[in-house]
């Protein structure tokens, strides 16, 4: 409506579960504040698994960094500025980047990507399921061609209880995406 | 002119003050080099206060991360590398990376935004006032709808003196955006 | 072809090297994981030179962070997550971020850009020549004007023997971008 949008462009929206498996030790928890309490000065690197939103295909791997900004005892939780890439395997990536509260759902602002995701803008809804094991991601994707069938699956309703299938969790080649990002 | 750019869109400036109050923790400078002087290995995680370029709203904060990159004796001073966002309350966040230097004004690139800022592309300068607790910036954003009014405030001309009004630092209701950041 | 894509822009190309001389104390591998083996937990704080494609100028320098993700025994290699910026003297910046692969070339996100850089969008390819020493870069660039002649050269082709020119590596004046960053 305003000159000083950017032309208006189809919204693809992008969904996959982001899932600790307990064996890339990950995350790390550096504890550089010194403090008994989780406190500015700590630093959390981490990458976890990244499957399809209907959970039926081993995509990739997340890998970044979380930033301890501020413990919240009202919350019980805190508050993390992350910054971090989703990896889809030949595919590419998405960088994204915002706030990742242990108590409540964020958006966090996409800011680039590579492959078919050159040129990416928009942003993503987290999710959190089971903190910090199971998140769901919402990606609302700008900019770039329209994405591939296998990408674009019906999601699974997040709940604690979802899992990937059988076979995506032992990345048969039938249950994972082209040279899926491990 | 050329047809490399993009299409041609207006550009919005907006003005925010950095203010440090010594509340936060912040900045928490962790000395990893192990050396006596700021070298590179030093991490700096930082969240401070932000308010409204006319300094009658606190708006909310900032989160993030510098990495020293050198000292400069030369210059008294150092440069970072600064990845961090800039939180407004229900509006959303901008995100931010590029150099620091303690000794001198900088603009920073702004990679991406969430909530009224999806989609943000621009450039920010970063001016300080009194290292390394205040802090002036204007935001040259562009690819995002007009910003709403109690943004586009006029601001307080940069001055070591400058201080939030009494109501906007006890974060009183009327001198807060709606769902401040803290 | 779809909707969803960004109206067609040029391309522009762009190469630089990234050249450690070994004088800048980077980089500074922090071993935080506090294991024998690069391991998640790792950070890797880094600047080095930067020259333009055919070696004849400096540019500036890279600054930044590397984020151990995962060591890979089999490629007797690293998984980083790189988060930095190319300084360009009082050209601009460009920021980027996505895998570094001590084995295997890459492509990583632009994530955005200021100076004449501002705006910026695109991807960059990242081929290591000689770890961790000697890297060669080709941005594809979108969203700019028409780049500076002066960067705009035909590059020497990536080899293990390349050098800067000993003028550019003197920094001597007609082998200098204008106010490189140092």
């Amino acid at each position: 409506s305003s000159e000083s949008e950017r032309p208006p462009t189809k919204v693809q929206e992008l969904h996959v579960y982001e899932i600790n498996e307990r064996d890339r030790g990950s995350p790390a928890y550096l504890r550089l504040s010194q403090k008994s309490l989780n406190s500015l000065g700590d630093l959390v690197p981490f990458s976890n698994k990244l499957y399809s939103g209907d959970l039926q295909k081993r995509i990739g791997i997340t890998a970044g960094l979380c930033i301890l900004i501020q413990h919240k005892p009202d919350m019980k939780g805190d508050r993390y500025e992350a910054i971090y890439s989703f990896y889809f395997g030949d595919y590419g990536q998405i960088a994204v980047q915002g706030s990742y509260l242990t108590y409540e759902d964020t958006y966090l602002a996409v800011t680039g990507g590579s492959g078919i995701f050159e040129g990416v803008y928009g942003q993503v809804k987290l999710q959190q399921i089971i903190f910090p094991f199971k998140l769901f991601y919402t990606f609302y994707l700008k900019g770039i061609k329209d994405l591939p069938e296998e990408l674009l699956v019906k999601p699974v309703e997040p709940h604690p209880s979802v899992e990937p299938s059988p076979d995506a969790k032992a990345c048969e080649a039938h249950a994972t995406i082209a040279a899926f990002t491990d």
